[in-house]
């Protein structure tokens, strides 16, 4: 069972850097029985690939040597763009209120996706009516909005759950996903921006030329994370960010979504060394910044489907998919249990042999 | 529900090859309307990416634009090689038995993983007290014994399935699939072996002169793909290409395992091009033949886990993972129900955006 007890906001940046200079970390000796467990089970070794260090890397974080996928939560957090009226999009502001409207009906991907997986879905405007400022004019939240949107995130973490997702909606944030990229990892808007989902060469040129202008205009951010998320992200960008954050104060695993979903985890770092332990990356989406985005972090996407939806949907198809992990993890028998010769060691022949 | 009308056996090699000269192909209207209906559904068109195309080809193959992975099954196929007498696993045959005697008892992988995709799980073994002669030696079967193999399979093939995975347990038999894979495709033992489980180098290398040494002497074979599989096959790799042939005849889509399953699958184009339009790769296994194997059928996997266990465990795996292409294909709202606006078409800016 869930418990709804999130953490109280945060009441200023240095409470948030404070945190983050004693974040609790795995459990190694849970996720050492673990490891035990697998090499125990019935299968050769390691022969069950990731899903052996999906379950390992659960019972780590978990702090137990049989975890769970039981209790589990999608979030999805909405915002709007200044940066919009740039022309980065051909989706009119709108569609970022009229998605909320569809998930809140249970019409969209991430509906379908999240209760295939066996996932609550949470979903959280914030602020739709007053979007951010363009930030090629000027910083896209001032750090008392930023804030706020960090804690909206921080606070939609209750105690409990097994494993916790989060996902935006928004139209223009990839061109907001791709400044705070930059300005988080260097580059400029050549190196971050991609079609989205299908924008033509002039479009992808013009968030190029959004994402540089904002660069410059920013440059004084530059070494802080928290002002770079400030001047360069967007609400639904610091709520993910704050979500993250959160989780990991708790010890919850955390399945990363796409582009912008990792962007927003990209500040975390930043903070403290380490920061993402807790998170695993879902995919590698068809946006090619995502894929450079998770090779700077270190992180190995579990799926590559192709997919470039946003709305936590590639996580939570990782989601469903690790629950093959939990499965086998705690199910199956021991070669002592059921009296299987285990090999000599001088290495068996059965790959797929079986 | 799934009613038990399966073939009957084939009486010889020529009602199979006549069999295969009249396949069934995939229902194009039926894929035609699935794939309108995906580009209708509130989500840029291929935003969801892979998903969309198992939900088109699922479409196509049942013959319904609203597929269905409702009734699925899980078929495991357990023969025993003359071949490890030539020191090709460090396995004794005899565990061929004890994990079958898992199977049954619940304790393997598969066990968990079809309860978690939600397939039954059906495992025959094949004469497991009467190894394949040795084929460094002789034919590994007699046309008869690869006929009656043949027919297992294919009889074991029900009516009414939604999805067929298919996957086996061999002592030795990687090394069986490689000396296959060869036959059919080219190269010798070198390009085809692996460590399987973690043979090692010394292993590796009996391994390839075993392959060698049998490709040799069944040089007549080639051209032949059912006499290919009768000298350098196994009882279960058989078996697993007449249910996969079987299935075909009843338009039943195929998720294909690692690379015993998918040597065995080989055997099928060269009775028929295109024979397997209606298998999806569902991994790529670790055992590097597997890639090479399925760059030759041009075959796409689904994933890429890591997974070398074989016993259907990558397949089933991948096809929980489809339920995920299902429920979203059939769940989804369309734009005009949902009341969302559609892009202009000059390309919207949301990846990942949502």
């Amino acid at each position: 069972m869930t418990h709804p007890q999130p953490l109280p906001p945060f009441t200023d940046w240095s409470a948030v850097r404070q945190a983050a200079a004693t974040l609790p970390t795995a459990d190694q000796a849970a996720g050492q029985a673990a490891r035990a467990r697998q090499n125990n089970l019935t299968k050769p070794p390691g022969s069950l690939g990731r899903l052996e260090d999906v379950a390992v890397w659960l019972a780590g974080w978990q702090g137990t040597d049989r975890p769970r996928l039981d209790t589990l939560r999608t979030v999805i957090f909405a915002g709007n763009h200044g940066v919009a009226t740039q022309g980065v999009s051909s989706f009119p502001p709108e569609v970022t209120k009229q998605m909320v409207a569809n998930f809140a009906a249970g019409g969209a991907a991430i509906n379908q996706l999240s209760r295939w997986a066996g996932a609550d879905l949470d979903v959280i405007p914030l602020d739709l009516d007053r979007p951010t400022a363009d930030f090629t004019q000027a910083p896209a939240m001032t750090a008392d909005e930023a804030l706020a949107a960090f804690n909206a995130g921080a606070t939609a973490v209750p105690d409990g759950l097994d494993a916790l997702v989060v996902g935006e909606m928004g139209i223009a944030n990839t061109t907001a996903a791709a400044a705070l990229a930059a300005g988080l990892l260097g580059g400029r808007g050549v190196d971050w921006v991609g079609p989205g989902t299908g924008l033509d060469r002039a479009g992808v040129n013009r968030k190029a030329e959004a994402v540089d202008r904002a660069l410059d205009r920013h440059r004084d951010a530059t070494g802080d994370p928290l002002a770079v998320m400030a001047c360069l992200g967007g609400r639904e960008l610091a709520a993910m960010a704050g979500a993250i954050f959160a989780a990991r104060l708790k010890r919850t695993p955390v399945v990363l979504d796409g582009f912008v979903a990792t962007a927003a985890a990209a500040v975390l770092p930043g903070l403290a060394a380490g920061a993402l332990d807790h998170c695993l990356a879902g995919h590698v989406s068809a946006e090619p910044g995502h894929r450079r985005l998770l090779d700077a972090l270190s992180l190995q996407p579990l799926l590559s489907l192709g997919m470039r939806l946003g709305e936590a949907s590639g996580a939570v198809v990782a989601l469903g998919l690790m629950g093959a992990a939990v499965a086998t993890h705690n199910g199956m028998a021991t070669f002592e249990e059921a009296r299987v010769a285990a090999g000599t060691g001088a290495g068996p022949d059965r790959e797929a042999a079986s």
